[in-house]
């Protein structure tokens, strides 16, 4: 059983007893891994905490091992075998003893209904989600009490990371490194983007189990080469069959969930030697990366770090070129609303936020080149959770 | 562009026309590729079919030649870039145009509403699901038409393949098969459960692409493998450290997905000779299997096919280790819910209805079996889609 991490729990429940919230039920796999440090299998698992106290956690009986791994009480319920019964009586059993026990009726209690994005199951090839059946059975159990939408309270708590969740990034960080690493080592040209993904993929789900104690992982690695892919490779697009040329650019986007924690981070490479033009490209984008990331301190606006981008790029005549924000939180899903790095936005940094960090260009007819560390907010600048790239 | 598949759209509308519904707005994967041929990448896509005529599909502009690929009309819209504005702004206008253009004011109009286990986009890192804020878009966009739950309607379509869909499940399989055979040509005791799963999901990933014409996919697989793990997959748990000894079982579980439309295998192995005993058990359950998919006949009950495995295995002294259901549909999900070949189903097997045919045994001390293969209801008797096994 892992130790709690209180700091975490008490910054959520004082939000919670601000808003007069009496329970969180959490049903995305995301939110019961911010509740228990479990991350769920299968996606039929739920997660209550209440506004003092500890949480419990409701897991497939098949699940209750791993589950006690994490910090809540576990409550087995039957899924899957022919003994099992129907879920959904199963959850309006268990739902409406713990109505009784936490005596909430009358009461607020906060659901996680408007997450539209979300992080999978482990099982990622088949989430389960709210949807109609789930809403119609809290409504039913807790006709009795208020539900209200509980998206900004926990994306709000989940904005901020305590020194635990720090440490479960910065292991998803080693274990991509040690993916893109790997596949970097075997570059060569006439493999397929296809191939080089796969093989960042690989080495993450092959090895990665066991390090530091990490557990369960997935790794989604796409492969972006050569001047027409990676000048598409403005949002993510998939690997190809395009055979990588000497002298490609290669761009190696990854996503890598380790635990239920994630990392986001992009590479770029060149098959054999880059070139002068790769390389002063590389280099004033690296210096529009590492000024946005001094900006990650207590204080600045979500705006700082991109402004700071933007102008190194706009000084080497390469702003035109950048048409993306300069990043996105990172924590619990590999895209949190929270802080948002672009122009414009109001927020300000505290310390604890995440953000990747990842001004790219893109430049049709030669290339697009994006470089993307994740950065935690420190009491005195920028923390690297991700290995800081060198010049060209 | 692909060829549009007649025969599924006439008979999704001929249910259409039968429930008086003037046209489907779905947002999920899963019921996008079923309307459009198109899997979505990221998940922020939809389509409308009205009850004549042909689909529409809109989507990112970034995934726009990729979605050109399937049957549909392609309407892009801005997403991500920071010339694009609000993401549900867009929504908001194109949804409002397709009510107008389509005339549906007063009418009915069937929504994906009640589907909680899915399918992901092929960013299956990220989901994008469908809640609240899509919910009251659609209320809002449609105050003055009807808005209705179309999951049965969905489900019953679906649940009968047309030859196309049925080459295409049979193309996953072959993908799959690649996977597991060239992991299984690899298999060799010091190899841990992690390390022979990922060496599937790497082959699947690096040299799946191109295969008959094959574009983009993704596999999930789980190894469990020696006498303790083995015994507690009954249902999918997730590869472990565990180092395969010598005579140890190992069961293989892949999930793959193409293009949208999915495997589902267990293969069995044994790290070294396979000995008396385990033999013995696997030729059994092979029985028991082939019994099984002998009943994948048009009029057979969704029950015939898990009778006729349960009796072979009752009959061999193994009936009390079979404690879950015989198999599954298969199709744009991993898990379909028609067919449900269990104890006591009272459906009817239909020409095209596809399902997992997957007896398994768990013997506690021994080690657990499953053999799982997908196959389809031909008008004279099971087809199958994967390639059936042979006895140890």
């Amino acid at each position: 059983m892992t130790k709690i991490d209180k700091p975490r729990l008490e910054r959520l429940q004082k939000k919670m007893a601000e808003e007069n919230v009496a329970a969180l039920v959490c049903r995305l796999p995301e939110n019961v891994v911010y509740l228990t440090d479990y991350w769920p299998h299968h996606g039929f698992s739920y997660a209550i905490l209440p506004v003092t106290g500890e949480p419990l956690v409701f897991v497939p009986e098949v699940e209750q091992d791993f589950a006690e791994l994490g910090w809540a009480k576990v409550q087995p319920f039957g899924w899957g075998l022919l003994k099992d019964g129907d879920l959904y009586e199963n959850y309006r059993r268990l739902l409406t003893q713990a109505h009784q026990s936490l005596d909430l009726k009358g009461k607020k209690i906060g659901v996680d209904r408007s997450f539209e994005v979300i992080a999978p199951p482990y099982r990622s090839a088949e989430p389960v989600i709210r949807a109609t059946p789930w809403n119609d059975l809290l409504a039913d159990v807790f006709s009795d009490a208020v539900l209200l939408d509980a998206f900004n309270l926990l994306q709000n708590a989940r904005a901020v990371k305590t020194d635990y969740e720090l440490q479960k990034l910065r292991i998803a960080n080693e274990i991509s490194e040690m993916g893109i690493n790997d596949a970097l080592s075997k570059l060569k040209p006439g493999m397929t983007e296809a191939q080089l993904g796969a093989l960042v993929e690989y080495k993450i789900r092959a090895d990665g189990p066991g390090y530091k104690g990490a557990r369960l992982m997935r790794a989604s690695c796409e492969v972006a080469a050569g001047p027409v892919n990676s000048t598409k490779a403005t949002l993510l697009i998939p690997s190809s069959g395009y055979v990588i040329k000497e002298g490609d650019l290669v761009m190696i986007e990854l996503a890598t969930i380790v635990d239920g924690y994630w990392s986001d981070l992009t590479y770029m490479a060149v098959a054999g030697q880059p070139n002068q033009r790769q390389k002063e490209l590389h280099n004033h984008l690296l210096e529009a990366q590492q000024a946005a990331a001094q900006q990650m301190r207590p204080g600045a606006s979500f705006s700082d770090p991109d402004t700071a981008a933007r102008q190194v790029l706009e000084k080497a005549g390469l702003g035109e070129y950048f048409v993306h924000i300069t990043g996105h939180g990172v924590g619990l899903r590999y895209h949190e609303f929270i802080p948002f790095l672009m122009p414009g936005a109001s927020g300000v940094l505290e310390k604890g936020m995440v953000s990747s960090v990842e001004p790219g260009i893109y430049i049709p007819g030669f290339g697009g080149l994006r470089i993307e560390d994740n950065v935690a907010v420190g009491e005195n600048g920028p923390i690297f959770l991700s290995t800081p790239r060198k010049p060209w």
